[in-house]
């Protein structure tokens, strides 16, 4: 991980957990989530994932990786990575540190849409070009 | 409990409950929802909370008490009454139980706004009537 | 898909979606959860994912593709399918109509562990036989 | 509110929106439950809900009243006070303000218990005491 990697810190809270005493498989797509809003918000000037009344982004993959288990008040570090795949969609890549072991890593594939028609289109350049340099200084 | 008053059933699952190994307090709500949508399609006709596109219902208020903790695979029970609570606002109360035990109690009042305006109005009187009706066969 | 396969119907409710209009991306998750817990319950004789005591199943991946929006109330059918993946791990693949249309498909992979320890265990003999036999029958 | 009143502020997220463009009405217990966990981590020196292995707190009530509706990527500033109630409950109360509009208030109420019996205890002294001094305080 190079320095203009995002990295989002956050707690696990008691509503992430379930009867197994850890974390729920699908909550780690909460942390997907937070780190990609503040990614969003940092780096891309934008209140993802409504760009504007018109584009909108949605997720069309999702995936994770449990390596080791989170509990109950652990702090957990997401670093998050953009990627252009083609015109239409980006590819934002998770990996969840507690300490040093990862205990996830996975994606979410956001396309854009006209939020009207709910067609896919173009993703406006101006963010393109930002993750384009986010990625050169990786 | 009479004979006019809606159940819906149904099983606690893993995302329901948290480390403590018993259902989050907040998930109960979520019963609460189910519950609600399934006695407005019955009862009312009505796909709530979105009534038409001009009339939707809001909750301007929600509380549980907890009695007995569920668990995993446990079957519920949720019995529902509905109130009107003057003209721009419907009490739906529930019943959590667990075979012979309660569970959980509690209600969420809902309130009638124009969903462009987001102001209330009065409730829609087929609504109001339904209610009536079944508030006379209790 | 044939006579064999598992199908849950459940209905999108409220909380599933978000200011988008349509579910949220991870609630598709919980449409897998359900399916899966059912599956379970009815196939495999068994209160995943805690099979006993010593044996739980935990989630070591997870992923969804997403097809087609679903909105408040549509009615979903999530067809379930399990193979073994050698000794320790089981995949179960979910595909979710609404109507004729393909919603999202995806899937989780479940290990067996020692719930004391929290390693890898060989999946209980039983359930291995019947998901074979479920395999055969497709 | 005064100036030994904990103060926790957050960001609306997509997955607390629901199809009504809103935070959802059972939304709001995710704001009170992480204001609730960093007031105690911070002034209780403890991991909420779970003090150690013998004794836990569980929730018995919970209510909330939505005056203003939030926003995807509003930031919510929450305040919190605690109150004992007898022996062995406390109530935990919210205000969460967006700017200068209350957009919803409530509280939970937990109760003391031993975790292997599952029976009210007395909540420990040392958790009363430090409550008490922050009572003084306001």
């Amino acid at each position: 991980m190079k320095n203009k990697t995002f990295v989002w810190n956050e707690r696990v809270r008691i509503y992430d957990t379930d009867a197994q005493g850890v974390v729920h498989y699908a909550g780690y797509y909460r942390f997907f989530t937070d780190a990609f809003e503040q990614f969003s918000k940092t780096f891309l000037n934008s209140e993802f994932p409504m760009i504007s009344e018109k584009v909108w982004f949605v997720v069309v993959e999702s995936r994770a990786e449990y390596h080791t288990p989170a509990h109950l008040g652990d702090i957990l570090h997401t670093y998050v990575n953009a990627e252009v795949l083609g015109q239409k969609a980006i590819r934002f890549s998770f990996k969840i540190h507690k300490g040093r072991s990862v205990v996830c890593d996975g994606y979410i594939v956001q396309v854009a849409i006209d939020s009207k028609k709910w067609k896919a289109v173009p993703v406006p350049q101006y963010i393109v070009e930002k993750i384009r340099v986010l990625e050169k200084h990786k």
